[in-house]
């Protein structure tokens, strides 16, 4: 039977040393995300630069990332691409290395085709012959495809797609798939900046970039809606949204491992054809987490 | 001092009859919208028609909206087009017709220039010379362009400028929104879909296409709102996406008119080029009322 | 029996001073360009600020353009809005003050219902109660819309409906429109960038931004191509490109009025929110015109 | 020195049999066309289904095409993703098995981020490590995102770097990039629907879907342009368009593997998630092949 997935992961960010993976770096983010509530960890995600990484290196970072976890958190790796046929292989390894699940983006390159009826074929093939259970991956910013309510409400009837992180901020979207699928089904938000009425909508919980930086608050806002304190949880909310922004839209991967380095932990660059933030927007994103109170 | 425009108003459809206004069918409905908790109308709104509208139809219908008000709900004009001249003297012209306020669209044509500082000119300049109150619109799926949260913080300070209806459904766009204005500006949700989020965010209330329809779940759903009582809010939500998204992004206009028909108000037909529904669509749209309990 | 509209013409610029129209100096402006090939003038168009202005200017604009004109040159207005009515009444205005024909935009408000069957209720309705040839007018970038080839082939059998401008670069749009009307049809490129695959293609002619400015070089391409000289014709569209782009895409009707300023016409600012080039820009503008080899 | 790569080749695709790449059938189709004036064939491009390859089927699929070109045929592989690293190594291990030269897809994952200076870096760097000369490749239909001229012109000076596929069918850009790049810089036109005005305006020669069903025509009308005979080229790209379309924009990689079928090679049916046409389709497309002339 499906459980819910419940809770806040963060799709950890890949460190990178004089060009190499520093899977020793990764390690010591994890050491550090370990004392904290979060649920476990999302590898090879779009935060994760899994684009910009060959098939070993992801291999070899998944094994680093199941040696580093502390006992009940979660590993999830993010597998997905274009290709049934590769997506089902790197899944199978992905698991034989410790992933508990994996995250799979919708197939876009041939965005025309990309319907409904394409993504129930591509997701029930991958679904049946991958080894762990299955989360579907949609992020329009990134695709520009977008998975409607009705190929969710198919797809989540299958025994092995447990969930659908969904990282559009349309709401209504995120709402409309919640009514169309079962409770054992989770819809995970995808990015911070809906994360609170996207709970109140009935979401399980978030894989969000935020939670890099700022895994107690994401948490802590999950809990306020818990325990139905909603005026709590809505001004929690707020005061995320601009270092959120800063972290997403405005910067990127390159101010999230920017805004990782000003918070003790191990952000380092991201990898070419990425750039490195200007030290002037490194100055704004400090006076931003500041405001947050997340700095000092 | 500004006064913040809290509640539920439908942005109301405007009747036609062989083509011509039928001012005493709009009569007829605001008449049946009176005994509800509705705030007020919305005249000449984008399900309104409005851009199918003559001037002179334009006035005729607010003069026919005032005469057919009952004592304290508001009236709101829309006014807005890009030219800054027209707008304003149709402002001021719907002001003496008995508009409480006017609703005045984002320009739009020339969209590369459309940021910020064109935004920020544009709504000054009118709102120094509109004699009422000034209500601003964002709606991207139809004009293409978005008013960003840095342009509406400037602009909420104009005295006269006392709120914003945000039609995106995107929720982070208006809970950033939120979270950049003072207290008396009103932010309103444009659009049922995101109803639930956007007043859990701190909107004020709901200019809704649906609440032609359902004036007295949307008005229902805020009060569930106001007394913490969120998982009723939210479940009252999720009825509602399926009507709302059937009045709206699948059948538009044409399908708010039938379904004000099947529910006892005058819809009629929309005014070309927009075509009625056609028959199957109209027993789809009768099924989808029948499940949300709007129709027996 | 329809006459081809071959030729150039510009869609000229509104000027203003202090805010007004100045209908003296549209009358300069065409005295100049009257001593050249072009075709005739467009008014009200995009490049005319159209949307800017109210229904009287508009008119008087009409009236003053009449007056100006020299013997064989064609006026055309630009009366095209999502209202069939207003579009009606406004097109039989313009032509009694002189208009030999209408150029009307397609509708766009309701960008999702606006496909080929409500462009071809549109066209025909408006057609048909036009007195002056009518000339569709598609242009995406500001409308958010595409008029296919099928609803064109559609209305080009219309005996009122006299041509296309189709302001889109897609060449493959313009190519398969041409394919599908018949001879007498006359489409017209609508902006310099593409005027020589445009006419190559079979286009009658161009309604070009860049004719307010290089009137004699956008004739001369033409010129060339019907001589089939169309290696030159290709180099001269080269040379036209970056300053075509200039006073388009990069600085909008800002940009092109202060060229107008710097080549002895009277451009002056656009009518706000548009804001005037900065002076920096405005150096480069000037730079672009030199190389160009418009400007000394 | 660079060289360019004049002539017509085509994106061939990837035939498959229950499943499995079938790499007979591609000899049998490159046998066949080995036969025309096509200058080369590129494999793993879009309409080779590259997307849904692993990386051992597109390293089987260069050397199966090696084996079976004939001599003087330029053989392409498509190796591009938006990983620098992955793409240097399947390059340098397609150009050991055979490939002469590299087409290479912009990064496209972080779209905002994939701006000039972005494009710059990532082709710099994958053009300096890789053995064989690199084209590269855009198509924002399928990346949603565009190389501009700017980066083109500086990436142009790369020695290594010897051409641009560009599938945009915005002939503006096309000729922009050609009017800003040196003369032994190959810009080739990406789909048939602009081949004629690319070709007019100076590409270099075309890499197109439409040369795998019709090699002949798309050569012919290069010869027809260096022939200087535009009225002959240009009523044979008309006769081109509907076919063009069908196989495009209108069916995707089905309808050409369909049409490839009823013309005498080897199509099959896409592979999952893509699904082949209906019987429906296929008697349409059969249709526009005949109107073209392409079938009796």
């Amino acid at each position: 039977m499906k459980q819910r997935v419940n809770g806040i992961l963060p799709p950890v960010t890949t460190p990178f040393r004089n060009g190499a993976v520093a899977y020793d770096a990764l390690a010591q983010n994890i050491a550090k995300w370990n004392t904290t509530g979060l649920r476990g960890y999302v590898v090879m995600g779009s935060n994760g630069e899994s684009v910009f990484l060959t098939r070993g290196e992801k291999l070899k970072l998944v094994e680093a990332a199941t040696n580093a976890l502390s006992s009940g958190k979660l590993l999830i790796a993010g597998t997905g691409s274009d290709s049934i046929k590769e997506t089902i292989a790197l899944s199978n390894d992905a698991a034989d290395r410790g992933a508990d699940a994996v995250l799979v983006l919708t197939p876009s390159f041939y965005k025309e085709q990309m319907k409904s009826a394409a993504f129930v074929r591509y997701f029930t093939e991958v679904a049946g012959s991958v080894r762990v259970p299955l989360i579907m991956y949609n992020v329009p910013k990134f695709t520009g495809v977008t998975i409607e309510a009705d190929a969710v409400a198919v797809l989540a009837e299958h025994e092995n797609i447990i969930g659908l992180k969904n990282s559009s901020e349309n709401t209504a979207h995120t709402a409309e798939i919640i009514a169309s699928v079962p409770e054992n089904f989770s819809v995970l938000v995808g990015t911070a900046s809906v994360l609170y009425p996207g709970l109140a909508a009935g979401a399980a919980g978030g894989i969000l970039a935020l939670a890099n930086i700022a895994p107690n608050e994401c948490v802590e806002l999950q809990r306020l809606i818990g325990e139905g304190k909603h005026a709590e949880a809505s001004a929690l909310q707020k005061k995320l949204i601009p270092v959120n922004k800063a972290i997403t839209s405005k910067y990127g991967v390159a101010g999230l491992k920017a805004a990782m380095d000003m918070l003790g932990y191990f952000g380092g660059e991201p990898r070419s054809p990425l750039a490195p933030l200007e030290e002037k927007e490194g100055k704004e994103l400090k006076i931003t987490l500041r405001k947050a109170g997340l700095l000092d």
